[in-house]
């Protein structure tokens, strides 16, 4: 017979059992946290229309080169979902009797055939929370604290970088930029920290600004007090857009200190991410330790991408964060120390000939809402201990005939070598 | 702007919150009984080679015209999985070093492009366990008690009905039954609790079978005692399939008596289930009321499906069993009294002008543990009050400008009507 290959599809993975448990409590978590402060869980098909995904509000001309296409047996067009925002939209759009503000928030698989590059999956999971109908800055402070509590509840240290689009957009039109190059510059600026100012220089002249333009953007990247909304503040006057941005970064800051949060958050006036779709607030998580140099979650607000999606002129505020369950798990794994005791088992039962009654030791310890790992290998005691030892089972309760015949159980911690007997009653059964 | 169409891809539905608040408590639950059974989680993904997915030890020829496929942009020939024991037993196949038994599960999205029944879903959850790695029918009893330990828990009286596939193809055998009828001849005896006794004989003359056959068949199916494995041990020596079949059968039903099981599980000669992949024992879930009349919940021994997928000559005792998310939630919600507090939010907070200092009233409870709406749609008292109603929110905050001057905050009890002041430190914050 032909040994089949069996490979994973590129850009997918098994998660075996050690890695999941992992994953399976960041999930917990995340979605614990997300109910806390008041989020409804949605779920929405991975199957998709392809018109409704290539929407040019939707993920943009590179994302789209990503979908995956497929067509079901009625020759429909359909594509896997690349992101949680674009089905949130949709159920937004197709239920228009849902009581706004809407906060929901989906955990869930998104699929992306782009290239492979370290820790890329092209199947992977994300963890999003979306506001829609709330003006506010109150709705960006929400997610940004909802953030924090998360990761703090996770056991990682992380800080906030944000932004608004509008003060950048406005600073680069009121130094004179073209309409059709400010896009290209805040991509250049954004990578300013990674950089530095000379190199972003040179790639601004590339560009073919003028001179007085490259000379402002150098004053105002080089300024040793661009980092607060202080130094935009005297700008306002000279373009709509600054005026607006500092009025939100204000509010923003308002609340993120009277929260407490401020000190976690910082304002850095070059973060650029996604460019197409956000149109005011923006902010990234990063690790403390920045053991990972890229975030670890990000989002902000996006007020015309549903109106733009459903094709009306109605207003909808709307703000998202999403955090990246893989990301987390990397993060977490480079962080913590290793787990002592498995926490998925509270006692392992080894019949020794005793099967039955191990099992009614099971049944019993189970009823009670331990968690139980029954031994139906018929090991030899020692297999058995070494397979404990193994999978950090810290208590093992051992059901040899002599413990039947006495009507008591043998628990072994494993950590400490201590035996005890315990009475049980197996004539009961 | 033309007006996009909004549905959803036939066969895919959106989970809103009232729904998905109640498939969470499902999941949760199923998922904490399995942890509880020593039950370790795997993730493997959606996206799969098709060859994979089309070996004859799969679903069979049913299944693969159901199958969703597609390519990636390296050309690889890819298929939605249609279900999750193909990947468990790729899992199994790549990673020899597995300890076994290994007793897995997985909840997760399968895909089948056929056609829509009433509560059929293209795109679908299912809630897996299986174990390899277990001759004996302890692992058969395990599966049976964590089912009903998990439907006990979820609040649904079920029933258990069970069978041996050995003992059904042996009988038929020894009635002269020809091997190549004897598929055809059990897929029609699992109509006769539907159709009853008489229907069957029409079909199983129109098989063209042999008189003396036909006969045998219709003793054994009219016999008042052939409910019960007693029925069937003076038979043993007339055929091996037999012999063993009753052999597995008396071993499984000492175990759930011995568990105290056994009234929740019923002997039924005649259950079938999905011929091509089961060896031994099988079993069925069913709603005690019947208000759903197909099971809810099935599974069995498949011991040659790994080692044929593999294309080894290795054993591979394999049982599984498989609960579906969707039909347990239409269960609940025709059996359950409707739910009374919302279980997601402990307090609702509404601010009256008092944004902010709600907010920091929001954020205590959270850092207590609580799970918090808070409002921020500027709504008035009586529409937020209205709110509160619909969604059985249960306690409401209401924080007006009073309540911040005297340090204090209102809590109402929506179902009683009651209302407390209790003492808040506004000026912390």
């Amino acid at each position: 017979m032909r040994k089949m290959d069996y490979q994973n599809v590129k850009g997918t993975q098994d998660y075996l059992p050690d890695t999941e448990v992992i994953r399976r409590g960041i999930r917990r978590t995340i979605e614990d946290v997300f109910i806390q402060y008041g989020c409804k869980p949605l779920e929405t098909p991975i199957l998709n229309y392809t018109e409704l995904l290539a929407s040019k509000y939707g993920g943009g001309a590179e994302i789209l080169e990503e979908m995956y296409t497929l067509t079901d047996r009625g020759e429909r067009d359909l594509a896997l979902r690349y992101d949680l925002t674009i089905p949130f939209a949709k159920v937004v759009a197709m239920n228009p009797s849902i009581r706004r503000p809407f906060k929901r928030y989906e955990i869930g698989k998104v699929f992306r055939d782009g290239p492979i590059k370290t820790g890329r999956l092209r199947e992977f999971t994300q963890c999003d929370v979306d506001i829609v109908g709330i003006e506010s800055q109150v709705a960006e402070a929400e997610l940004m604290t909802m953030a924090l509590d998360a990761f703090r509840k996770l056991g990682l240290k992380v800080s906030i970088q944000y932004n608004n689009r509008k003060l950048l957009a406005g600073m680069l039109e009121a130094f004179g930029t073209t309409d059709e190059k400010i896009n290209k510059v805040i991509l250049i600026l954004d990578k300013l920290e990674k950089v530095g100012s000379e190199a972003v220089t040179v790639e601004l002249r590339e560009q073919g600004l003028l001179p007085s333009t490259i000379n402002s953007i150098n004053r105002f990247i080089t300024a040793e007090d661009n980092a607060s909304s202080g130094y935009f503040e005297p700008l306002s006057e000279r373009n709509q857009q600054i005026k607006q941005g500092v009025a939100e970064l204000k509010e923003l800051e308002s609340y993120l200190e009277f929260l407490g949060v401020d000190k976690q958050c910082t304002f850095n006036p070059f973060l650029a991410r996604g460019l197409e779709i956000y149109t005011g607030t923006i902010y990234e998580i990063f690790l403390s330790d920045k053991t990972i140099k890229s975030s670890i979650g990000s989002g902000g607000r996006y007020d015309n991408a549903i109106g733009g999606l459903i094709g009306t002129n109605e207003s909808f505020s709307t703000v998202g964060i999403s955090l990246g369950l893989d990301v987390i798990y990397t993060a977490l794994l480079s962080s913590k120390e290793n787990i002592v005791e498995n926490p998925d088992v509270d006692f392992y039962v080894i019949p020794i000939n005793t099967e039955k009654q191990a099992l009614l030791v099971a049944r019993h310890l189970r009823d009670k809402g331990y968690k139980v790992e029954y031994e139906m290998g018929k090991k030899r005691l020692g297999k058995a201990l070494d397979k404990a030892n193994k999978e950090k089972f810290r208590n093992v309760i051992i059901i040899g005939e002599n413990e039947v015949k006495n009507n008591q159980i043998k628990i072994k911690d494993m950590f400490s070598g201590e035996e005890r007997m315990e009475p049980f009653s197996f004539s009961e059964g």
